[in-house]
């Protein structure tokens, strides 16, 4: 019974069949025809112009996206635990050039306006300090929280004031959306979203996200088109990428699936109570948990990972839900857990 | 009826069959069982202890595999019209961060000790030139040449000599291994090729290359492994893309698909007789076609590339065949030809 | 009356000299009589084995050094309040191509091993974290206080232990070992520090600073001199870099001009008394100052630079000597700070 | 009797005597008087507002240029002997972050139109391939020869049809202007060139030459400037390297040094009559020279470098005059080469 993460669950029945059905003949690259519907359906989805291209991966996503955005001497203010910065393996790093990621704080890894302003109000500008560039947010964070779309504005506002791009890392976008219950736009292009990480992969699909590109920022679908095929992420059959984010897309198959990954989450939450490290807002759970206890449920034939502690706790792991979770693991869980 | 190019044909049943097979729960990244098999599918297949990674695209392939050989101050010798050079964007240089392309001379794209050594000898070494650390060939070349083992073990002693890498671009690797029908170690390992991107896209794949790495070179895999992360190729859902390398691996069914591709272009080939630029050895046919005979073929309802025409023609095509060419279409093809 | 920075005082009447006989014909590049000179001169000064090169800037030098130890994947443990970090526009990221600065506590810019180690605890050995690979210190810090030798030693021991290269940007290392008044060798090479940025740009030199490496470091002598032509740092008339380094070294010069820009500070510094932010060990004083102090100072002729205020005081000030501080200037400043 | 470099020659005296006035007390980096004059100085030399940059050798000033105009993904077109190809180690590819030069055809290191356009047509504007975006000429070229404003006109015009910038690598410009007798500005910003690295190291200074930039380009400088400190060559004590330029522009200094070291290799080139390789139009002669040719002159006491013999030449050497070549050390070889 896996709780490990998101990330390696199986694939949705009908992205299956979408992609399939992708086996048709068509042109290579981006030139077949779902990958020419992605701008139209992103297009739909946020109700205003969006350029979107598929990506294999979240942190080509974020990375392609943040370097079309920030010179590889300019820097992009972001959380000390986001996932940019502590697992990527210094990605941004190589898409960049060398550019800098200027680290703020926030509980469970969000960013406030405050702690950003920390970050850039000692920046003197010359040419001896690094200028930022860009601010990137996760949604939801990494510690499983949600910006609310007044959140997201704030930095939204923020940004524009000090002329810096705003990238928002989504790779669990849906489940953010799913748990707010508004419009995918309210927390992205409304509240000054420039570029989004559209995350698919631990949501039914398999190796496909999107970077969707509002207002200006469409503006650097181009060069990002070019850094794409120069980091070898633009595969010669692109179709069976756009097949799945299509997929995933059509009757909000992505909401429905982000909600069931929540709501198995928020089963867990109820049972772990006072044990909750963080609120439970989208597919992950933090609770305190000794080595002892995690231990047993092991032993119960529970899979997941260790994290690190809080100060003043015996220990703490993570739990990941997905579009798939099985109800009857979950439940058995939740009662093991209440049961410690 | 399509000739554009193999690396848009359809996904191959037993490849579908596998990869659905793979939706059953399993770690993320390399960690799942497929994954962990490729190391001994390489090393049973040619014979050798062999150290295999699965990447998405050739060209990642090629520069991780590149990068690991080359330190940014260094050189790889390619031909000018290698894939590296004129077709991945810049590739190469994104991922050896700067290093250079010292580009040789050759018929059909096949580069030989001559042409080699003609870039190598007015090196001087000082720090104020570049220092070639790398040889990279193409089997089978730009141009559908195949390289004999006695062509690569010429090289292969060139580069021992020389103290460099010796990388082979196998794209489409299949196709030359089907047309000499050696044992794939001939053309490789045994002939001082220290790594090669072994293509499956082209051949019946959907987005999944082999860097297979050979003796000392699998010293490389540690550091490709950390390249591949920071370049954002380390998909979570990795098992997909170790399933379709071992679907295609099974039975020998790379050998079976190239030799069908290879089969449909010896049929146009023969049909297209003294109008055939380079002699046909793998699945390309570069012929001699006026504007007029071109126009001619698409309005008979062929769709392929036009070509650079060699001095003196009046222009010139690429056909390219695959594992799934319709039969049909290829007689219909090459009868076409024929005729005109 | 200048007090803004030690790093445009004018060129030590000896130093001119070497320079001007540096006229004679020679070699270009580091191919000269002088710059071969600096391995032996280096190795007499510290006692041991040492290579080392000339560089025009300390942000070269620290720059060269961390690049040779440090792949593009790697990370460099400082200081948050490091040069390298703070003040160097973003060098690091450029010539490492990308690699992180992972930033660590301490008061007054200064390390310890509790602080190292808590950046180094929690970094897991997988592919999706950035991996330590050396430490860098400044001595003198950036807040003008000196490591003492047990105080490297042990920062040294942790390197070792943890299988990293120690650096240390010794822009101001002169004022240091004129503070500590020990051997060169116990607060570096015996202390386990691996490459030394040792600056000459702020102690009577024009445009010269060497980068000095011991013990096993020598042998990333190679890669720093084709790096340091790679960046365009290779002057062809080295000679005259060369002269400047062997002028201040000779008769100690490096130290005598050390002793004189401290001895001013110190003067200073016990003006400031309870003003003082950090005790004064080398030739920065950091002192309180209100914005209606600092006019003062300045209307009374004497220039400085603002700096961050502690909390919970109205403003502060950074003074910096030099070899060649005025000592009229210096004690009319002194004289001006106590009548405050 | 050295004839191996201008490179290494010492400096002028109305050099020394600049650098040793700008030991008055003044600002850091380039916010001295004497940085602050260069604009001022450039833009009167050539006629038209011009931003000026000091930097201390050529190749940082060649790749600075560069890398502001051409971004990582894209192409430089370059003669396959220029400078930045063959002798900078690689400074291209760092500093531009991995961008490409595009290797064009000519006599004596002389592109022209047709050549360039060879190198620019095959390239088909997709993402799949390396797009240019700058031509890099050299005046004087590597092998001694000088661009007329007629021929630097043509190539600009073809540079502004193409939407490319032009750079010129102006090393040896001053002995180019010295050749031709017209205004400096009639072979650059007239005819073209937006930047120009503006070579006095090779003319009587010790370690410094401008980046000038016209037109349009100017705007290049913020960028450079930024770039200029990340590479590590924002020197501290910037004011003697203005001084140098400062001090070579003055009184058309940088013109008389060149027609001195333009006649001596004058005189070499009528003694050497028809063993020479290119027509003398600076300060370098190559001629054929047979190995024992040119061990007679060594024994002679003359010092210079071999170089590539052209097809059918038994051998070839480079001899290279300097602002300060001595009269009677060049007589003597004139004599000796003609009496071979």
């Amino acid at each position: 019974m896996h709780f490990f993460s998101d990330n390696a669950a199986a694939i949705h029945p009908r992205v299956w069949a979408a992609m399939q059905a992708a086996d048709a003949p068509d042109h290579g690259y981006d030139g077949d025809a779902l990958s020419r519907r992605l701008d139209g359906a992103f297009s739909d989805l946020f109700g205003q112009p969006a350029t979107a291209l598929w990506v294999a991966t979240g942190t080509a996503a974020n990375c392609l996206a943040l370097a079309a955005m920030v010179p590889p001497d300019g820097g992009v203010v972001c959380h000390r635990e986001a996932h940019i910065e502590v697992d990527e393996g210094g990605a941004p790093g190589f898409y960049t050039h060398g550019a800098k990621l200027m680290l703020a704080e926030g509980d469970a890894a969000k960013l406030t306006t405050e702690t950003i302003s920390a970050v850039l109000e000692p920046i003197r500008d010359n040419v001896h300090q690094v200028q930022p560039r860009a601010i990137s947010i996760t949604q939801s964070t990494e510690y499983g929280r949600v910006y609310t779309p007044q959140e997201v504005a704030a930095i939204g506002a923020l940004a524009q004031a000090r002329d810096l791009w705003l990238h928002m890392d989504g790779a669990r976008f849906a489940n953010a959306v799913a748990h707010l219950g508004c419009h995918p736009a309210a927390v992205t292009v409304d509240a000054g979203v420039d570029a989004l990480s559209f995350g698919f992969v631990k949501n039914g699909g398999m190796g496909a996200e999107a970077i969707v590109l509002f207002g200006e920022a469409q503006g650097l679908a181009d060069p990002i088109r070019r850094a794409r095929k120069r980091a070898g992420h633009l595969q010669s059959k692109g179709r069976y990428l756009a097949a799945q984010i299509l997929a995933l897309l059509e009757g909000d198959l992505w909401l429905t699936n982000a909600r069931a990954a929540n709501h198995a989450a928020a089963e867990l939450a109820a049972a772990a109570g006072t044990r909750l490290i963080h609120p439970v807002e989208a597919d992950e759970v933090f609770l305190v948990l000794s080595p002892a206890e995690a231990a047993a449920l092991r032993n119960a034939g529970f899979d997941f990972y260790d994290w690190n502690a809080p100060p003043g706790t015996p220990g703490a792991a993570r739990l990941v839900t997905a579009w798939n979770s099985n109800p009857a693991h979950v439940a058995a869980l939740a009662r093991a857990i209440a049961a410690l």
